[in-house]
């Protein structure tokens, strides 16, 4: 299904849902974070068609999430770049709220952990600017300008 | 584009991709966070056509994010449920990233702001199970049991 384009909306949200809302994409970014860099890779660890991660993997070069590079070989390596290694929030957040929602029975996997300790994260928490913890009742989205 | 269904994955990524992913999901939830409630509000906001909004609206009813009610007249109300607003994480994570990265010129609307004081939220940190703030490098994806 063809979606309608968000790139010009104003709302960061849609914006981002224009370049990461693809669902193959968040999951190729994950493999990404896992260590995985060569096409055979992502392939056997999603198990999706080849012509559809050609495409996945060009669209995310030309976003700027993933860059590719030689490493020694013959093989293209893909590595996420700073604005790829940002999305980790976004990550986070939907392990986080599937953990919490979508596990009735069963543990989920893989877990992300702190690489010093190996320990889950704590949970993501809403901070003021000032830094006083909010709860989901205490943001709003407020209008500021130009239609969203 | 029917996607591959991943409710029996076990990454709680995956899962919640099976839920949010469509684009439309989670600008209906941004609206619902913005206090609209009503069916032709959600639609003149967003832009949508009806039988894809009736679609996607009961969806959201079936996975328990939105519910609804009727408020004094005839029309039927959908406000959040806790698991719905539970989604504000991702919300933040996603327009965080996109103010950052995909706005070369102009600035993002609506903003998300701190009801008490309408300043914008902090940026969302990362944090070890003992509150240490970690970088987007000090954190790994943990493959402890089943596939994924």
């Amino acid at each position: 299904m063809k979606h309608k384009s968000f790139a010009k909306e104003t709302c960061a949200i849609a914006r981002s849902l224009n370049v990461v809302g693809e669902w193959w994409n968040l999951l190729i970014v994950r493999e990404a974070f896992s260590g995985i860099t060569k096409f055979a890779d992502f392939q056997k660890r999603l198990g999706i068609a080849r012509n559809i991660l050609t495409v996945r993997l060009r669209q995310l070069v030309d976003d700027g999430i993933l860059q590719t590079g030689k490493n020694g070989g013959e093989r293209f390596e893909y590595t996420l770049t700073d604005k790829g290694r940002d999305l980790i929030y976004t990550l986070v957040a939907m392990s986080q709220w599937g953990s919490k929602w979508l596990f009735t029975s069963g543990k989920p996997s893989p877990r992300l952990v702190d690489k010093q300790d190996l320990l889950e994260l704590s949970s993501l928490q809403l901070r003021s600017r000032n830094g006083r913890i909010l709860g989901n009742n205490d943001v709003e989205f407020l209008k500021t300008h130009g239609k969203h």
